[in-house]
């Protein structure tokens, strides 16, 4: 994607070909910050303290981590050590797991000095994979984008509402919510994006406005609670969001909040779409609300809001009393009864267990 | 309602008697500071920049604010300026037209050099009313709060979640949403309360949290994204708010994100209720979706959040791209197919125009 007209991914190998160069998405949107990950123990950090975030991008970044683990170190010991400290990160992305499983098991057969090209390598073929994913996410979507527009006459822009950060910050490039939006822009399609500003970390205020901003795609950032009020009075024509973890049963868990937009598209007739890759679907379960961990963090994201001061500087500021406690939940489950189309690399499914095994079985090669 | 121990009424007459005495909320929860009003002008600044808010307080100000008006001119052409400036304020509380209405009937018949004492007497009436309303609608309330608990067999706290703040610093004492929930702590039962914070005010981060610590009331505040997750997994009893308008039909009009909450709790079986005295009632509408005008406020609001900086300040940051624009509805209207009950001075009623109606009969004298 662009970034002041210059193309830049989310996460690059740096050009000492050995440390990972991210964005510390932390200090956008007011910052354009970079910083190179020289060890497993600053990739931990950088996945849980989310510098990096989304569950495409962890995914890759923990790859990386695992690299730069046995670049240090390539005994067996080392790599399990690896796997459990970047595992520990995060609870709730599936994507985590399946590229931390998919590198350790080819890792494991492997003799130890081999392990680190090997680890290298695959963490690039990983990324690659991604970017290509993330397209056919797009292209895929756009196909739905034209229908409603068809539908509703070409009259003004397609009006999307999207929560959270699925854009190409959440992913190497492109996005899985966002990349038919990209897509559709590059069609010359009209759209305008409603941004929930997703609190407690504002991903939606800060990541998702700020690369609408440097693709110049029009767009109104909205408080969380302003969906159901646009949906009531015919303002969006569709809702697309990213996910997390969706399971073989199409339930799909995504940042807290999400489901509150579903019931609220349920109920005025609004198409909601979960454009994700097939990696974050876990066919290991089929019941979302009781079988994924609902990750809890620092009440302190509540109670405490992070911005730009009128003089520049960053500043935290508390906006409850004292005394109070917080509850901070990371993500909810959106029952598949809620969710219209699943939009994947692989093409479009309903959101059923039919329908997606179906799409998995056409696809061939697991990607 | 206590605070530091102390009596107090988010409205008084000052020990002057004539000027008017609140509390600057937009300070709280950081520092409880008072304000005189001593002009219909500070009145109707205090009501449009959001000193005071709520749709009962804003009615007892406005009508301190024509009595402040009578006081310096109280010539017929000063009246009818008075009643046009305090009216446009803020265009959704119906209590505002209510009040007014109420008042300027009253002192257009009057002789102007009455109408000074006239309107400190209507004003006044018009304060303890509301007191007794509240403080009746909390009765009320109570014994719905009784029924869940004997249904819940009496196991654990009786876990309650609000939106925004219809507590005491919403009317001029008690409240509504909260009202219940006091008359519930006094009686002795074990409650917890979810609070919503609100955005793009954070109302309730901010002043029911702070309420409900001075009132010793558990509690945990949640981002407004949160209520689904809580309910999908049976964390919340029942949901209660209160309404700036309400139809004949029953449809609430309360802060945006109302109707979100109130699909989740449908979607998950927990009881919601709206709690309002009867002037919030607009007899003379029976579409809230289509009749009710929603308050645009500044993008501002959404843009920038202000809170206390680690060094005690208040400090204002911007959580959003500069390049970025916001649109900020007020307020959103729950149809009244998903409320369950109307708690009212009067009673309880169905969220429908014949329970709603039957009460009005019944309660004789229109309060």
């Amino acid at each position: 994607m662009r970034v002041s007209g210059k193309h830049l991914r989310s996460i690059e190998l740096a050009d000492d070909g050995w440390s990972c160069r991210i964005i510390d998405q932390r200090m956008l949107p007011h910052r354009l910050v970079h910083a190179k990950l020289c060890s497993l123990e600053e990739v931990a950090r950088a996945i849980s303290e989310m510098w990096v975030r989304g569950a495409p991008l962890i995914g890759v970044t923990a790859a990386y981590g695992l690299a730069l683990a046995m670049r240090a170190d390539c005994t067996d010991e080392a790599l399990t050590e690896a796997h459990r400290v970047l595992f520990s990160t995060r609870p709730t992305a599936v994507n985590l797991r399946w590229a931390l499983d998919r590198l350790t098991k080819a890792l494991q057969t492997a003799c130890p000095s081999d392990r680190e090209s090997i680890a290298y390598k695959m963490a690039s073929k990983l990324a690659e994979e991604d970017v290509r994913c993330c397209e056919a996410i797009g292209t895929h979507g756009l196909t739905l984008f034209e229908q409603i527009l068809q539908k509703k006459s070409h009259s003004g822009p397609l009006r999307i509402l999207t929560h959270c950060n699925a854009g190409w910050l959440a992913t190497v490039d492109w996005g899985t919510a966002l990349a038919p939006i990209y897509k559709a822009q590059a069609a010359g399609m009209d759209v305008h994006v409603f941004v929930d500003e997703t609190r407690p970390r504002n991903q939606g205020a800060s990541l998702t406005a700020w690369e609408l901003v440097q693709q110049e795609v029009p767009h109104s950032i909205i408080v969380d609670n302003a969906g159901g009020h646009l949906m009531q009075h015919g303002l969006v024509d569709l809702c697309i969001v990213g996910s997390d973890r969706t399971t073989a049963s199409g339930d799909v868990c995504n940042k807290i909040g999400t489901y509150l937009k579903a019931l609220a598209a349920a109920d005025n007739g609004v198409p909601f779409y979960a454009a994700l890759p097939f990696s974050t679907i876990d066919w290991t379960i089929r019941d979302g609300l009781r079988e994924i961990p609902i990750e809890e963090r620092t009440p302190r994201e509540v109670t405490h809001v992070r911005g730009r001061a009128h003089d520049g500087r960053f500043e935290e500021v508390a906006i409850t009393p004292s005394e109070s406690t917080a509850r901070n939940f990371g993500f909810d489950v959106t029952p598949a009864r809620l969710v219209g189309k699943i939009i994947t690399e692989r093409g479009i499914a309903d959101a059923n267990e039919e329908s997606l095994a179906q799409l998995y079985r056409e696809g061939g090669e697991s990607s």
